[in-house]
């Protein structure tokens, strides 16, 4: 059982605060009490543009990304926390 | 008796808050006191384009849908609760 | 004595508090103070595209129809209440 | 002495209170302060479209029309009052 | 010693408050303290364009415009006081 | 050691606030903390148009401009204090 | 371990305040509490345009750029302080 974002959405997989903090990048914004990082599980098909096609999105399954503190909807699935946004609020790709 | 939505919105058919949980999604955004999925029962004709024609939209009716806790607009018929919002407040399909 | 709306508004009869709760609608958003049905008088030429033409309305004279709570403005005709309001801010039509 | 409004703005000289009630139309918002109906007196050339073409105008002078309660801006002229505002503030024409 | 507005600003010489009373047109918005009509000083080329060209202004050297009381920003040469704003901040011109 | 600024944005060496007075103009907004007219030290290209050429920028390094009393940022370089703003925020260029 | 940035964002290295006020450039906006200078170390792809076509940045790695105290997200990479911002919020160039 999983969503399919929509748009320019995609889900994210955020890590463990532990794990972030030890591979070294943490975005502290004002506090540390959620982790800012995380895998993207699914990708939405992209936002409509005014031709009717769908813009390419900048992501893809799998990529580890940085994104603010309060970007995003939480949701659990199977007890599993997961995030969905847009991707304009993603910062950047970890590589 | 039902609503044909205007535009791009549509309507859904909250699930049950028990259901919700035992299926395993829950949006909690902040408290628990309304479900945040549902069925769609019916769509609009689309947003209408600058050319005159609509967007597509995105959802069918059947759809099971995740919305944000705040989207859309309560109404009842014949005593059964449904919300009407546009697809952008749409966050994802559930597969 | 009628008004005759401008752009892509409508003038709307609402339906009584008591006739709404019969029909079986109710769009209970906060508090049930005032009637969110009504029954469109008239209908403006839609509004006025870049090119110059009008955009078609998509709601006619007659039709039922549901709004939200602080959708539109009120007035009086011959002391009938009336609402005018923007096509954007009515929901769906009921069929 | 006159002001002739620029852009998509009118002139309109407000009816009486007293006028307005006994014609039978009243726009009561909130309270019943000040008329809510009015003749236009002038009309402006109408918005600057991006050919640089003038918009059209779709009410005249002479035309009886209803605004909301806090529509455009007052002013006298020889201790007559008159309000100006913009086209699209007119919610419609009365009949 | 003089201000040449950029873009769709105009400069304004304030017609003094009692003048203004004795010409008959006064602003009555929410309190007397400032003339609310002035005489034009100077106008800006207009504000660019698109296409790279200037639009033009539909004010010039000489009009005598009313506007609204929040309206510019005050300036003094040589002990005079001034306003500049945009050009859409003027209601009309006095005829 | 200099600021090239980026896009539509200045940079100005605000005129001293007796200077400004001498010179007979000042613009009191609300109180007289700080001088309001300067002169342009360094212009960015311009904005970046749709079709990716940059706008022509209406000042130049020279002109002697004024500004609004909050309009952009101060900055120091070598204990001389400067301010750097969109061309937007210039209101006029004193001539 | 470094981050790719989306869309037209920027990496920057801030630098040191001590470093920055022997440099000679402060921007003193309200408080000395953070540098508002550094060095880009990583841009984006740029804005994706109306055709698909990525904008051209008009900063560089290398840079040394001047923004806004408030401009951007902060993060830590292996103990480091870097900042994440649009390329909008960069005032200039620092040559």
């Amino acid at each position: 059982m999983k969503i399919k974002p929509l748009s320019d959405r995609v889900v994210i997989e955020p890590s463990e605060a532990e794990e972030v903090t030890q591979g070294g990048i943490i975005l502290p914004d004002t506090a540390k009490e959620k982790p800012l990082m995380g895998k993207i599980t699914a990708v939405g098909e992209g936002k409509t543009l005014k031709n009717g096609e769908n813009a390419e999105m900048s992501v893809k399954v799998g990529d580890l990304v940085a994104f603010g503190r309060f970007a995003g909807t939480d949701f659990k699935v199977d007890g599993k926390e997961y995030k969905i946004m847009h991707e304009t609020d993603i910062l950047g790709v970890i590589e």
